[in-house]
């Protein structure tokens, strides 16, 4: 259930997840299932030294055109020559949640469609299929050759529009992102078609699929069916694509080899150590105290009746998924030896660096000159996060701020605008923006209330936007005035200030535009601050750190995640745990036994019904020593025959820190066996439909 | 507002302050106003040598005997000689609280006894006077000389509580604690007359006392009238006493000499490195996260009604109180220069004692110890904390433990018995245990719940307690039926089984002693795990390094506040804050302009409507070099001449981490004005049986 990145930056950041102990900027050999490997640089010799296969130019052709990315922060894959794609159920519960109302609530009853016309649209799921990767780094960097930091990161950024803009040329259909790897060491563009019609074809209920809950979340053993089936549209008609995944019947064998494809969204393993000491002493802790406040609220919010406690699950679900998650990666990061490690390592480059007079003059100052701008970071995080990166979770301020900016953004040349507003970025914010998704009041008030309370709080009452912002009203009476007296929920007025601009935006007298008008000036100033005396040099000596590596050690290794496919390999195996074995599978015999009938511990009915004719031995969910991190919910575990035996779900808890490095003695990804998802769509529900379209 | 000391375990633990920089050991001549003293070890020489006034003996006498503890974790003062004693709002509030019900609601509204007949009985309110202290050292350490951990540490609590009995002679009117200052470097006997009848006479609104709320806490300018009076009953007449503070109608002059007696709960600033990393990277960590969930639901739960709103208000105000505070702490913890201050001054008394022999033989081993059992607390930290130290607040279980407890404990010697059935102990866990006060089954319910989510949560599912407890109910479903079906509402109930003992324990069918019955072993067991394994190895090394600083250092300086009653010396002073200078006093006409009319920025309606006749630029509060910490609140602040010019309250954020520091550039006491409290008492509340006993 964890793997999940969320991109939205006005809501939750990531999850994530995978442990440390090798830490390595070098994976070193094959001595680990270690690295998230771009398709283009695949460690062909590594894999074959140690499981004996090679593979060929053609099956990692075929791979990548059958995995599937889901924009919003997830991965899948193609199981059909008809658009079919399986991702997790968690990937696809904002879909199932918007789809559903007080009356028919699809996430506690599941949802299968019966017939190919019961397929029903999801709101806001946008699927990409990566066609292509080419190298741009040449390009970029000589666009950027001896630029000073401000001027750097201005023209990266409109190089980089540059490029996706002649890339997509014009059209909605094709989405290209420049992506920065090894943190500017190289720059690679990758070419993806892009679907907006995406339908929902079948969902368990929400209690198989996070069966166990928050207590066992990022738990192994584990008996979650954490799946779900879309279907992709193209112009109307299901998706006709020589590329898919064919299906294993027989699941994922024990030491057998696997791989796994998919976008884990971001790792730190490549970060200075004036870096990790801000995400440890800092931004860490922050966050877990406002999330864990945020927690309480919507869980107190739940307890007001059954339709709060509809409108606020999957949002709850986030949140407790984040904070799990991010009590790991501080658990890892407070670990004095594992810091230690960093420190050592950092240390070790640096000296290497200084030791050779024409490496020293050109990269030597680029750790100290880190520390400063970390400096500066500490010193604006809190306005940082308040008035631009957060509002905790209100879509009508997130869309009023879009609409705001929109205005102003749009009008500028490609290159000039903010990158969220570039052309290439414009059909995934649309497809937001326009999202007919319902909007609940109630929650919308919490929400904002709760990121008004926390601005007053953390930026002090006496501060000056703070005053602008809250005049004489409290947080909770502003919010209830903007939420009430906003009209924004009507998805054709939002159009009509979108397609109307500035002009438009200036004319309207929503509470809503006011307000998101009245904080822009501020916003875009600390924006600012940050984007040219900070971001600029933790960019560019990122990429200066970079090269330094190659230099020094090669580049024979992995780049940090970046939400762009990679690959990948380890195989199915259990591991120690307080002194006793855990085996990599578990079947549905566990899940029966673990069944307590209440909350989270409760199967649905549909399962106590048909337990009698089920195979319990069947394989439900196994572990792997695949590297993974949060973004590669719902990617696909496969075997050497690119046929799928699994699809990832979670990683354990002894991964948690694997932000950070990864240690393969018990670092495990957690897959659904393909095994236990045929056996579950059978018999338990009856999906015959999506059985005989995956053999 | 914040600096009440919470003694009660088995809820939220202490709101600390005061900062940072100086750090040491040695309270470093006349240079800072730092220090906590003793009142048998007054720096008088320092104070003489800085502010040309000299303590006698007498003086320090008068001081001593017109001071006044709190039992529950606060200061306060006598301040006439018929037991008129003033402490702030915010350490009566939970008798205010208590007193009230939905109908009439005294937080709300205040408290006045107009006539002497009015005045009310608080239930669980205790006064203690401190009539002598005496030193046991030689009789302790003899007494534990030469004994091995485990031996030492159940030798110390037998001796202490042996020594307590014999001071108290059988009488429940002397209360006797042994107190262990610099860490076990010496032994006092603290002997006071303990008085339970303690009455209500006056409380302003809460909205008075605590105007600007969690916003503007622990900051400054600041404009609280956060005072209360009470008044201490000996066999049902007003105590007669001859030694109360003066007051002054001028109050406290700019630059004017001040000092503070009052009760600091607990400072951090003789820890050892292995403490302080522990406290930074788990115990603050957590307690964070865990608070700040409670806070998020219990804010959520007051926007239930009006009722929750009433009887979750104080609950709130306490842990939000301790979230600031634990900000500030974990801020000085987290800095850099700070720990590296700290590290360096470890080090150096390390290489002091293992350049001499005979040290190094006697205390040589003792920080190694200390991290060696710190990875112990480490491991058993979340089972300690969940089994036996917090049950976040029902109070229906406290009360179920203490019964339990009571049955196995108070048939043993009194030497065997936990610290806190000894019958020094008694009379205050009696007086909790039989406390009328209301008892709320949405509140317990909420917080039951809450202590069984996170137990599951943090020790895991799996864990065979929490299978144990939890059988196949949810948290929730558990935490209600134990709340509606337990029947220790009725305090008749109660005494009958606390007078019964373990037999009429053991018949009890209530549902809360069963349940009490069945965590009780578990408790014991990690109880005993850390004191055996543990606190034994802490308390014997810090004693051990006490006496080391004691060799190489000497011995004139202050130790770690104890709750017990300290003297601290300084001046009415202002500071410099981003660049620009903070005047020491705020007033009335101050508090007006910061009224928005909305809370916790609308002052009540008795203020408004007394405005026209009030001396506006009356001084309301002022700010102070005193060094102080949580349970100093309603601390007496007097001039020279022993007269009240302030009560303490708080201090502002720049104080936050004087846990472990003290810095006098901007580390600042806050306390109300006498002058401003003689003002509101005449023009607002017309309490002139108040002022005209007070002058």
């Amino acid at each position: 259930m964890p793997l999940k990145k969320n991109r939205n930056k006005a809501y939750i950041s990531t999850p994530f997840l995978i442990c440390f102990l090798t830490l390595s900027f070098i994976a070193q050999g094959a001595f680990a299932d270690e690295g998230m490997w771009t398709l283009n640089n695949f460690p062909k010799k590594l894999v074959e030294q140690k499981y004996h296969f090679s593979a060929s130019d053609a099956w990692l052709h075929h791979v990548r055109l059958s995995s599937a990315r889901l924009a919003g922060g997830c991965s899948g894959s193609f199981v059909s020559s008809s658009g079919l794609v399986m991702t997790n159920h968690h990937c696809a519960a904002s879909c199932i949640e918007q789809l559903s109302n007080s009356k028919k609530d699809f996430v506690e009853s599941g949802f299968y469609a019966k017939k190919i016309e019961d397929e029903v649209k999801c709101p806001e799921i946008e699927v990409n299929k990566l066609v292509s990767i080419s190298d741009v780094t040449a390009k970029i960097q000589s666009a950027t050759k001896d630029l000073n930091q401000k001027d750097f990161n201005e023209k990266l950024k409109s190089e980089i529009s540059k490029i996706e803009k002649e890339c997509s040329a014009g059209s909605e259909q094709t989405r290209c992102d420049v992506v920065s790897l090894y943190h500017g060491g190289i720059y690679n563009l990758y070419k993806y078609e892009r679907y907006q019609d995406v339908r929902l074809v079948f969902a368990p209920e929400f209690a198989a699929a996070f069966f166990g809950g928050d207590p066992d979340n990022f738990m192994f053993p584990r008996y979650d069916l954490d799946i779900s089936f879309l279907r992709v549209y193209d112009k109307q008609k299901p998706l006709k694509t020589d590329d898919f995944f064919k299906w294993s019947q027989s699941g994922a064998k024990e030491s057998e080899l696997t791989f796994v494809t998919g976008h884990p969204g971001n790792t730190s393993r490549l970060l200075t150590v004036s870096d990790l000491e801000l995400i440890r002493d800092l931004k860490l802790p922050k966050n877990l105290i406002l999330m864990s406040e945020l927690r309480g609220i919507l869980t107190e919010f739940q307890r007001r009746g059954a339709e709060q406690r509809r409108i606020a699950k999957g949002r709850l679900f986030g949140i407790e998924n984040y904070l799990k998650a991010s009590k790991g990666r501080f658990l890892t990061l407070t670990d004095k030896k594992f810091f230690a490690t960093k420190v050592a390592q950092e240390q070790s480059l640096i000296k290497k660096i200084n030791s050779n007079p024409k490496l020293k003059k050109e990269y030597g100052s680029a750790f100290q000159e880190n520390i400063e701008a970390n400096k500066k970071l500490k010193d604006i995080t809190y306005e940082l996060d308040f008035i631009e990166n957060n509002t905790y979770g209100s879509k009508l301020y997130q869309i009023a701020r879009a609409l705001v900016r929109a205005g102003d953004e749009i009008p500028k040349s490609n290159e000039k605008r903010f990158h969220e507003f570039t052309d290439s970025a414009l059909p995934q914010l649309k497809q937001g923006l326009f999202s007919t998704a319902p909007i609940y009041d109630d929650l919308e008030i919490s929400m904002l209330t709760f990121w008004l309370t926390k601005l007053r709080e953390d930026l002090t009452a006496d501060n000056a936007f703070v005053k602008k912002v809250l005049g004489q009203k409290s947080p909770e009476e502003l919010a209830t005035e903007l939420v009430k007296n906003s009209k924004l929920r009507d998805v054709n007025l939002r159009k009509k200030l979108f397609d109307g601009g500035k002009a438009q935006v200036d004319l309207s007298q929503d509470p809503m535009i006011a307000f998101a008008k009245l904080i822009d000036p501020d916003a875009r100033r600390v924006r600012k601050i940050y984007e040219d005396d900070i971001e600029s040099v933790l960019k560019k000596n990122a990429e200066r750190i970079a090269k330094a590596q190659f230099a020094i050690y090669g580049s024979q290794t992995y780049p940090d995640a970046t939400f762009t496919l990679r690959i990948s390999y380890g195989q199915v195996k259990g591991y120690q745990e307080n002194g006793h074995a855990v085996v990599p599978h578990t079947d549905f015999t566990g899940a029966f036994a673990r069944n307590s009938g209440k909350e989270p511990f409760a199967l649905p009915e549909s399962w106590l019904k048909a337990k009698e004719k089920m195979n319990l031995s069947t394989h439900l969910d196994f572990c792997s020593t695949n590297d993974i991190i949060g973004g590669n919910s719902g990617s696909p575990v496969i075997n050497q025959n690119a046929e799928i035996v699994g699809i990832i779900f979670d990683g354990n808890i002894q991964s948690l820190g694997g932000d950070y490095g990864y240690d393969e003695s018990v670092n495990r990804a957690v897959a659904v066996d393909s095994a236990g998802i045929v056996e579950s769509l059978d018999k338990i529900y009856g999906a015959t439909r999506i059985t005989s379209e995956l053999k």
